[in-house]
């Protein structure tokens, strides 16, 4: 790889969207760049496991002549993107990360696919995932498991885990995912990059298989807050899928890349370690606390808050299975012996479950989104952890035990981001420098929901505050 | 009551507004005529079942001064309004329609009667509701019956029969309502009133026992478009309590109020007299395409729509287990062998159903959504009958059967209503002149999700074209 090439892929996503269209750069050698970087760094990472880069050559060059045209064009005109292989993608294998569907090819591209392309987007390859996108560590039978971009016997978090590893491991500009109970933020954590869960809502989706819910949620991972802004703006348009989604309220996309700049002496800041005695380890509350002690000189008040979701991981729990039934209640006679077991245990959970219990778990969601939600009577933003504990072996399918305190299921160590999936307030997983193994440390920054814009405008203003502060930022993967 | 009395009565809420605010007419003399009507018609019709007459006094009085100073006020100031007893009224009994409730005196008010509060409305009353709103005819072991305003012995539909029935009367200039499967639209059809069902989300509910619904929503009754329009516009503002709803997305309130004149040569309609089959009697169905018929030059097209809805009253039935579940499972206990059948009925089911039921009812929700939203790629509304037989004697509790074949429960004759709640497209009750035992034939009107403006517009615009046609106009009243 030239040193020029090392250059092009440095580049944000804003940056190389203005160089694009001022032709200080062309389309066709900004993607070979990405490709290069793709063929150099995956073998050791794995987290592109569909290359697609025949096509992407051609979109390339007619991106080029678009520009070369100085037409108005799509926002995203000539980036490079890598997207989630949950995502349905015309012409390119869709695997769900399952032999199930190891040979799908499907005949039409998701919303969010359709949105990116439309905007002049280039797909140039699919990102891994846990088999059907369930669980934090991005390992299947098909492609193996990606790995941290800091360190490779460790895992890069997941269900979204190819996409933050090619993020900060610079093998795409931009990236997309999706979020259950974390599948955003524990890989943009774990990987130090951004994920971005945006109010339910926001991002169209017309292949949920449930009305109205704070699951099943698509988002970007970047960078920095202005390129996710940028991959939101487009993500978030009202095309016409967009009228398939029930929860689709009418939307300014633009907003998102037009975030006001905000003084975070301004930021009436809360902070929770635990979220009211969730399930945390000790190496993790320690390093927040230093981090809290760090920033808290930034802004205008930093206090630490009563804040309580205790029992906001059963309710995800019960709530989770809601979701499963829906979605896999005529698939479950497909499943071998061999599915992911977090799949199975909790659609034989659902199975089980009377009506009535799940009842409770969805009475208590709008009791605790209601207690929780005052937060931001008196503060702009809440900060806690990213999640629970640094990043593990992948070749552990999830924690055993945290401080001699068992894991139950593959869900009971992530209460710190289902929780937020529960209220379903809008969440920025940011990093904030490196832990003691040396690998990415996040922090999850919470905002009052339908106020998106505002919330990523105070991340940024975070992003700047940290960028100056040594320990709060972190060097480059090794692999970027 | 003098003749001035009877001039005020028959004044819109748009035009007592405006008359008040030009100080055209004053708020007590309003207040007073109003006053005058109830205590003359409602012993026979049997609304309003409390009332609240002194302290209407007193804030008539207030509205007065606030108006004689000519300072800006509050879209309401100075209109009498009805409320449904399943909101919360402060220091106004609020009994659900139950004697568990006879003498509960809420401390606060619910979010809707607080918005109308603030914006200067004055809370003359309560009205008539089955047992905690649940069933579409208005009887209670509280406060018994409330008739059709053309017919003392028939029912004048619910659960909203008490708003809408005292609206029809001219008891009130606006009345508030609530809606699971048909309740504000049901009476509205059978008294010849507007009923509006906004997009969920539209009207903040922080009562709500469950996150994200087509269920438990709130709306106006009145006598025309621009009325419900400028209720609406109250009832949707994003005030506190507003937070307390995680679907009250953002949105611009004040549309309501200045809704665009269309010409209804402009629309293209669709129109179904049984969305696919659904239980409708001969004479509905007979009367409708008479209607249709007598419309269908008014505008651009008027097409007969392959619309097929059939099996979303089994999805209700699912759907609706889930919403009671959610709302009384901690309140069966309470409940003695003397509760509302309906309710008993439905929870009692919601107890022994399996989630697996459950989630095949929403999987089929989202997509009957998705087949029904495609009719407005091509056409601006979709046109069908209020409900499915005319009113019946309320000593029934439901029509026992429907041209021969047997109604199995209270809801199976309701399905014109209770599948529109399934999709969630936001739905006007108009009236539509009379039936052949004379009184009101109604219409459902069906727009685009999150189109609320658009679709009142429409409906606007019909309202005035059927205005000229006497056949689609309806005698007032005798009561009113």
């Amino acid at each position: 790889m030239t040193q020029h090439q090392q250059a092009l892929i440095q580049l944000t996503a804003v940056q190389a969207a203005a160089k694009l269209s001022a032709r200080e750069i062309a389309a066709v050698e900004y993607l070979e760049a990405y490709i290069e970087q793709i063929e150099a760094v995956n073998p050791n990472i794995n987290a592109v496991i569909t290359k697609n880069f025949r096509r992407a050559r051609q979109e390339a060059r007619a991106a080029q002549k678009t520009l070369n045209r100085q037409q108005t064009h799509g926002a995203l005109l000539g980036l490079p993107i890598l997207v989630k292989d949950n995502q349905l993608t015309a012409g390119i294998r869709t695997t769900q990360g399952s032999k199930l569907y190891e040979k799908h090819i499907p005949s039409k591209d998701a919303g969010i696919i359709n949105r990116i392309r439309q905007a002049g987007g280039i797909i140039i390859g699919k990102t891994n995932i846990p088999e059907l996108s369930i669980g934090a560590n991005t390992v299947n039978t098909l492609f193996g498991a990606t790995c941290n971009p800091y360190s490779e016997t460790l895992t890069c978090g997941g269900s979204s885990g190819g996409s933050a590893a090619a993020i900060a491991t610079n093998m795409a500009v931009l990236a997309t995912g999706s979020d259950h109970g974390g599948s955003l933020r524990i890989p943009a954590s774990f990987c130090g990059v951004i994920g971005y869960r945006a109010t339910p809502g926001i991002v169209p989706n017309e292949e949920r298989t449930i009305n109205h819910t704070n699951y099943s949620l698509q988002g970007p991972l970047s960078r920095n807050i202005a390129d996710a802004g940028l991959l939101l703006s487009v993500i978030s348009q009202r095309d016409r899928s967009a009228l398939d989604d029930p929860m689709a309220f009418p939307l300014d996309s633009h907003q998102f890349t037009s975030l006001p700049e905000l003084d975070p002496k301004q930021l009436r800041i809360a902070f929770s370690e635990d979220l009211g005695g969730l399930l945390v380890s000790n190496e993790v509350r320690s390093l927040f606390r230093h981090r809290i002690s760090q920033m808290s000189g930034l802004f205008k008040v930093c206090h630490k808050h009563p804040v309580d979701l205790s029992d906001a991981p059963a309710t995800d729990w019960a709530l989770r299975q809601d979701v499963f039934a829906t979605q896999y209640y005529d698939q479950r006679i497909k499943w071998g012996a061999d599915m992911n077991p977090n799949v199975l245990s909790t659609f034989d959970a659902a199975v089980k479950t009377p009506l009535l219990d799940i009842a409770k778990a969805r009475r208590r969601q709008i009791e605790l989104y209601r207690h929780f939600t005052r937060i931001f009577d008196e503060f702009d933003l809440l900060i806690i952890p990213g999640v629970s504990i640094k990043p593990f072996p992948w070749a552990q399918p999830y924690p055993q035990q945290i401080d001699g305190r068992k894991v139950t299921n593959y869900m009971s160590w992530l209460g710190l981001s289902s929780s937020l999936t529960v209220v379903g307030h809008p969440v920025v997983a940011m990093p904030c420098g490196l832990d003691k193994q040396g690998t990415p440390f996040g922090l999850q920054l919470v905002g009052r929901p339908f106020e998106d814009a505002r919330l990523l405008s105070m991340a940024q203003a975070i992003e700047t505050a940290f960028s100056r502060i040594p320990s709060l930022t972190k060097p480059l993967s090794p692999y970027s």
